[in-house]
């Protein structure tokens, strides 16, 4: 099942999905709002990729939360479409992480969106609290020098 | 806000909202699985307008959840349309509830679609669990004859 | 790619993913509603993988819309576990089928919930009509005897 | 059936619902992509109540897109709570908007998100088109000076 979270390629991770029914709406394309959803998976994927499943930080009291966003829509998608999310660490800092994610046709590699998220931990009391030392060491490894 | 949590008339509860983008699909119209989460959320709705809102269940360690549904889907609805959700009680058992839910277009009242649902209540070691006593003298206020 | 749309074994259709953030609820599992998204890409999926990709039967002004559904949750499942359906044919009439959605837990074969959903085809103007002879065929290359 | 689309109050409009269990996650709080969602939801009710409802632009093939957004999450909210938009036009052009949305929450009015948006509006062949005089009118009534 390796195919699942996608592949960590010269330092960028690579996710790739097919757009579904649900993801479209009555506009006949994709749902704005599922861009953020569609990183998410792959930003996600990336962080099991390395070794840090979502469900084994949460079971220690970690979570990790969006603080931040800027994202443009460039292109529209829709049902059928294989798409693929490229992500890059853009810099890591003891609490917190700004990545850089975008969107891709797999079709004709047009570009459908940019984004660029703030993530943050936080501890079982919602608080900013650092990233354990054994997850930076493997954020650094994809870090562009 | 008495709105947001539609009322209960003759042991029926009506629940209205607004089709929004987000519910529909690139067919032009809402996507199937949307309407458990309608019915869902007039449930959530009936309970919580009898005194028992979900988040306290939940802080009691006390989950609802769905066991077994039925459901037709008899006309299509689409964005902006107004709707509703007609829930009745059907049978009250010590840990489990039978619920008929339609949705009906306001516009014309024509029937949407028809929902049975079981649901269970599970304590905190996910097990079947009895329905809290002041809970049932509620559900039972509104049980047909 | 082909990983996308699952694998047809022996006339039945499978179709692995993990379950993602967006899926989950604050009961810390899979928002019921969610399960019937999973059967329709699965069955999305299967029609695909049999050459009939969703966005071109609907540029023949063809679209398959779920008539009725019944659905038991039997066990529920979390963030990151691995889940698949395995879609059967169980009728094939000349205008509707009837397939058997089972969901299982990849990691002990567990079954979550099990489904058997009618489909059935309509016409742009939203009338019942008859499944295309080639997608017939295809169909009937997986009923079992 | 007023309450579905909120109200204009002071050139600002106030859209008010409840958080669903469809919204929260498993971190228990509601899932951060839904904040574009629910501010959509406000837009287009800001929209409607202007006069213009979404269906309506949609038949004569006019389309509201997003084009960007900046979002920070800034509180968190969960199952029950109450919370509402507050949108402000910001920016009309001829053939774009910019508008201010916030999110707060209804028990302590303590705000939740900003989200500055920029949409556009398309024609039937996805290009940049003039906003309709009588919407652009609509619209200027709630500019602020």
């Amino acid at each position: 099942m390796n195919f699942l979270d996608g592949e960590i390629r010269d330092k960028s991770h690579l996710y790739y999905f097919r757009v579904q029914y649900e993801d479209t709406d009555i506009g006949g394309i994709v749902y704005h709002a599922k861009y953020l959803n569609f990183v998410e998976r792959a930003r996600s994927a990336l962080i099991r990729k390395l070794g840090f499943p979502a469900e084994e930080l949460l079971k220690k009291n970690l979570s990790i939360v969006v603080k931040k966003l800027y994202c443009e829509w460039q292109n529209s998608c829709t049902l059928g479409d294989v798409i693929y999310v490229k992500t890059n660490l853009v810099q890591c800092k003891k609490a917190s992480l700004v990545l850089n994610q975008l969107i891709f046709s797999d079709h004709d590699n047009k570009k459908l969106s940019e984004t660029e998220v703030t993530l943050c931990f936080l501890n079982k009391n919602m608080k900013a609290t650092r990233i354990p030392e054994s997850l930076l060491k493997s954020l650094n490894s994809i870090l562009p020098h």
